[in-house]
């Protein structure tokens, strides 16, 4: 790549800053029945506490904190029909500007519903006869929105970050020096953000993205070196997580930075997210559990005598979390 | 009361830095969906996310820790089906002594594996033909075990009032300087609790006890100014939380200090929990879930902008949880 490094720590640093009394501080929760399945300490990191449900609202505030204020006043603009949209729209009413969001006409109701109750303008297009990108372009251009992409943006991997940081800080106070940090993956701004930041501050701990089977284009990527792509990008209950490649940005700091991928079936990630109901009282979603699926279902492919695990969302519908719980019976 | 009270503030404070680096320090959660029910800010403090599923574990530690060395050494012994079994086998065995619970040989499997998986001695007995509290007493004296009450206990106070401690530390630092403060109740352990730690530390914060209707003995003894009881102790999913009076250490305590309670149908109680899954990614049990129903279902008997609401435990088996997810369809 030419030209400077676009991400650093200092990045990271300054969003954690920015966010401070915005974005929550997560706690690290534990349950010596999990750690009993996983024949290892479990640190878990609860990023559906997070506002909105998800870790995205940390990477959208920062990016909106980093705007000029000039441009921001004129808004912004997403593609999403999951967890960045809501990140994005809570985090613009919070800042008091516009954000228009751009989703498939046949979203579940739901998240149509939130999202526009988080006070985002939604406006779909029709996927079948309709190009979402020409509708965001004619609205950027109209109305002078900037676009904010789910992941391959350097200030939204930085906000992404800092979940790493906190992660750090809190090993080195347990005097924790190794261990796998395992992350749910989906375009890589989390993995990215976390590797940059234990990097700088926990050297000894290593971020692993955890994927779907089948849908593991990062861990082929790490694995040949290259961007690789998925097949296919639907048909999965693990939706949140699944993009087409890793991005320009985030992939080559995956690279450097990140220990071998992991991928889980769809039954592995209901299970993991029937233990998070069980043991932690937490809810997750499937694409937010995978990572505790690997460290529940794949020991003996992690490292150590303590892993963490980021959970990374929890919004899903109830027909979905009442599966998983019948994994329980 | 004859004697000098036996409960004060300095007493949570010493439990509060006995329970340092063993009990979490929850954090305080909200939602602007839960805010636009409830038609004002509701600040959520989960003691779901507390070790083993309930605050009870804060009481346990804080009687444990409290107990001089060679009286520990010999072990203790409580009666609990539920939460407080849980909180005293996991302090116990963290603490490096022995536990004794005695329950119900017709409690449900999981709460009996879970109380031996923490490392209790469960010791089990007919309700029809056998008499608990002989069996218990025999115990005790045969091991010389120490009974940890599950309310009616100074220490379990104090150990339950540092919930309190930590409200009134976050709403003086938002700078909220009234607010009603609704907390599950039961026995009145972690409303009276709660309330002597308000009262020192956030005088304009006031604890308000919340009950199941029909199970609402200290609404009613707060209402009368004497201790009333239950006509009847089952019956009401919300079971963790129904006892047959308060305590006589808790009601004096709840007399002085305690706002009105209030009372919540099992149906309200239902819709909290499915609203604590789709907007705080919580699992709350129907009984740790009524503060909550109360701030949703009853808001013209609820004062000011702000309200706290204590998520007292989530330890619900995934049938109920199933049936309270209906309740969004």
């Amino acid at each position: 790549m030419a030209g400077p490094d676009p991400m650093n720590i200092d990045m990271i640093r300054a969003a954690a800053t920015r966010l401070q009394g915005h974005a929550r501080r997560t706690p690290l929760l534990n349950s010596p029945f999990i750690d009993q399945i996983a024949g290892r300490r479990v640190w878990i990191k609860p990023e559906c506490l997070q506002h909105t449900g998800s870790f995205k609202f940390r990477g959208a505030w920062s990016a909106l904190s980093a705007l000029d204020e000039a441009t921001r006043a004129n808004g912004v603009i997403a593609f999403s029909s999951g967890n960045h949209a809501q990140g994005i729209a809570l985090a613009s009413s919070q800042h008091g500007v516009p954000s228009v969001i751009i989703m498939p006409a046949d979203a579940p109701a739901l998240k149509l519903a939130n999202t526009r109750a988080l006070g985002a303008e939604v406006v779909t297009y029709d996927r079948a006869t309709e190009d979402r990108d020409a509708i965001g372009d004619r609205l950027a251009a109209e109305r002078g929105l900037t676009l904010i992409k789910p992941f391959d943006e350097p200030q939204v991997i930085a906000g992404q970050g800092t979940v790493g940081l906190e992660i750090a800080q809190d090993a080195n106070a347990m005097g924790i020096e190794t261990a796998d940090v395992l992350v749910c993956c989906g375009g890589g701004g989390l993995t990215s953000g976390i590797a940059l930041a234990l990097e700088a501050d926990a050297p000894g701990l290593r971020a692993r993205p955890v994927e779907p089977e089948g849908f593991d284009d990062v861990k082929r990527s790490l694995e040949s070196g290259k961007i690789q792509r998925n097949a296919q990008t639907s048909g999965n209950i693990c939706d949140a997580i699944i993009t087409p490649a890793p991005g320009e940005l985030t992939f080559p700091i995956m690279h450097r930075l990140c220990g071998p991928g992991l991928a889980v079936t769809e039954d592995e990630a209901l299970r993991a997210v029937a233990q998070a109901f069980l043991r932690l009282k937490l809810v997750a979603e499937p694409g937010g559990a995978v990572a505790l699926a690997a460290a529940l279902s794949h020991k003996e492919q992690i490292e150590g005598d303590d892993v963490f695990v980021v959970i990374s969302g929890g919004n899903v519908d109830a027909p979905m979390f009442a599966r998983a719980l019948n994994t329980l019976s």
